[in-house]
């Protein structure tokens, strides 16, 4: 969950809000059905309540990058590497969205056919939120699994005091009966870096967990943070076991980087080169599938029936807040910043594609 | 790494003591084959580092789950769901090592068939140190994957204040070149209860970050942290991002608890059972070899090159530590506390198997 100022918002109808960035990708080159790939991408970003991830932030980003030729509206993807239920991909540098639902739904198709089926991507740029890959899995009855790592860097490593990677994300989405699904999916770092951003904007001190200053030590400094970008892996420190944040990094660029054969920070010339790791389980394969879903809604309800800590109301399972956005957005809209809806109007002008939310 | 006290140690051959260990698992009701699989797993934890899972603590627990008959000397290990590159398997409560090193070995040979294989597996023990399954994929150039959760619980999910399930470990061991593998091995809480025992003997407050106390807030005391066992999860707090330490000890539930259809914490009236969850993936199903090694090799060191923070006089990657700690230790020996010489000494008499080291 993205922490959002308190400010007055308009809720906008999802599906009016999908159309209108499916016209503005398909105004800047991309396919009717790519386009419309990416949207649902970026709108069920806005639906599950990671606006950081969404139309107000990123959309406008991706937009700039299309036009700048960083990402390639018609990519040729291809496999490079075939062993069944593995495989090997090239992007052709196209919008991540598009590279991942292509590959993931690939995946899932030998999923069904070998038990389980994991694919690495090289020269792909960024895929937006992680989990919109391994929720795919869940109408195939699959655990899906997905992770990314950047060219670029903005964490550092557990003991130094340069960036060596970036937030390298994972997700892994489990279906339930009843409850909502599990869906973890997280920064492998203490935060991202919208959440500095918001401090910053609201002029509050952050934790000394999140980030290094300019002279390498932990900073409160919101505003520092956001220049020096050094965050800090999960943990962060000695006694957090920042070690163990630091390692699930390293292994997301392993699987995306060095399993795609494409590498990593510095490794490239391209900083904005990004490589993915998709997979999944077949449930069935390991049993009945009833049995998986009794046993999942008794896990998750013990979890949800947790007495709650002092100062918590309730206790939540990974993918809960996200659902319970979810169910609330597609019914009431999703809120968008009037200074977001300013941009949209502006874009809708440039494009000639009609802003009907 | 475990946190152990400064205090005299002896060093010992650990070959030798291996071959101990053997003999009182045989002496146990254990074959010759499975003791020897259980003791090269002990003592390669020591070997690695990991006292808390090795001959000085928990070799003595085994002895005693094996007198009270709570682990079989005599499973049979038998394959229940098989569909290929997935299988899920009974332990027959054997000792876990015996069950884990079975299955993997298993995993190891399809994965070489399929390019990846899993498996999750029921109603088995305590299977030591995560690591000693996915490290056995290194020779086979794959990745090795492993998991276990237990039907205790000693660990709160994030904004509650009673456990539900335990520090869920997870392994992945990855092959380099010339560089040490990578091995991130770690419990899905913030500390080992292991390192709150070590705080507790030498008097030292541990961080709030850890445990809570009887009025279920955070403790500093280690000695009320132990009665109370309520270990918090990976990030610990809000500003930590406890919600990923919790989810992914969640994850690793699913995994072991639900895909080998056996539960969870309170779901089963045995809170001795376990499950585990295996994997690997093989590299040459991704591309060359070569190619891999390389670019791991480049990975590695360029973490390892990374200017160290203040206070620290370098930068690990996960596996480091304890690749130097087995050179150090297969020629100088394992350290063995004087109090652990001594119960071998107890235990020698007891069972007539010489303590020859």
């Amino acid at each position: 969950m993205t922490t959002v100022e308190a400010v007055e918002r308009v809720r906008v109808d999802s599906e009016r809000l999908e159309r209108f960035v499916t016209g503005a990708f398909v105004a800047h080159g991309m396919s009717d059905a790519d386009a419309a790939v990416s949207a649902r991408g970026l709108v069920l970003a806005d639906l599950r309540g990671h606006e950081s991830h969404g139309v107000s932030t990123n959309f406008f980003w991706y937009i700039e990058a299309l036009r700048k030729g960083e990402i390639n509206p018609r990519p040729q993807i291809t496999i490079i590497h075939d062993s069944g239920a593995i495989s090997r991909w090239d992007g052709d540098y196209g919008h991540g969205f598009v590279v991942g639902e292509r590959v993931m739904r690939e995946v899932i198709r030998r999923t069904n056919q070998y038990g389980c089926a994991f694919a690495a991507v090289g020269r792909s740029r960024h895929y937006g939120m992680a989990q919109y890959y391994s929720l795919m899995a869940l109408d195939h009855d699959q655990i899906g699994f997905s992770m990314t790592n950047s060219h670029s860097a903005g964490v550092v490593p557990f003991q130094g005091r340069e960036a060596r990677y970036e937030t390298n994300p994972l997700s892994v989405a489990a279906p339930a009966g009843e409850e909502a699904p599990f869906v973890l999916d997280m920064a492998t770092s203490t935060a991202a870096a919208g959440k500095i951003g918001v401090a910053a904007r609201n002029g509050t001190a952050i934790p000394p967990t999140w980030a290094l200053g300019a002279d390498d030590r932990p900073t409160t400094d919101p505003n520092e943070a956001m220049r020096t970008i050094k965050l800090l892996p999960l943990g962060a420190t000695k006694e957090g076991s920042g070690h163990k944040g630091s390692g699930l990094a390293l292994w997301v660029d392993i699987m995306c980087g060095v399993l795609s054969m494409r590498g990593f920070h510095s490794h490239t010339t391209d900083p904005g080169e990004v490589n993915h790791f998709f997979g999944a389980w077949k449930i069935e394969a390991f049993g009945p599938i009833e049995e998986y879903r009794e046993l999942m809604d008794a896990r998750l309800r013990s979890i949800r029936e947790t007495p709650p800590a002092e100062g918590f109301s309730r206790v939540l399972h990974a993918g809960q807040p996200e659902y319970e956005a979810e169910v609330d957005r597609r019914a009431n809209g999703v809120p968008l910043h009037p200074t977001v809806m300013d941009k949209l109007r502006t874009l809708s002008g440039e494009t000639g594609v009609p802003l009907d939310l």
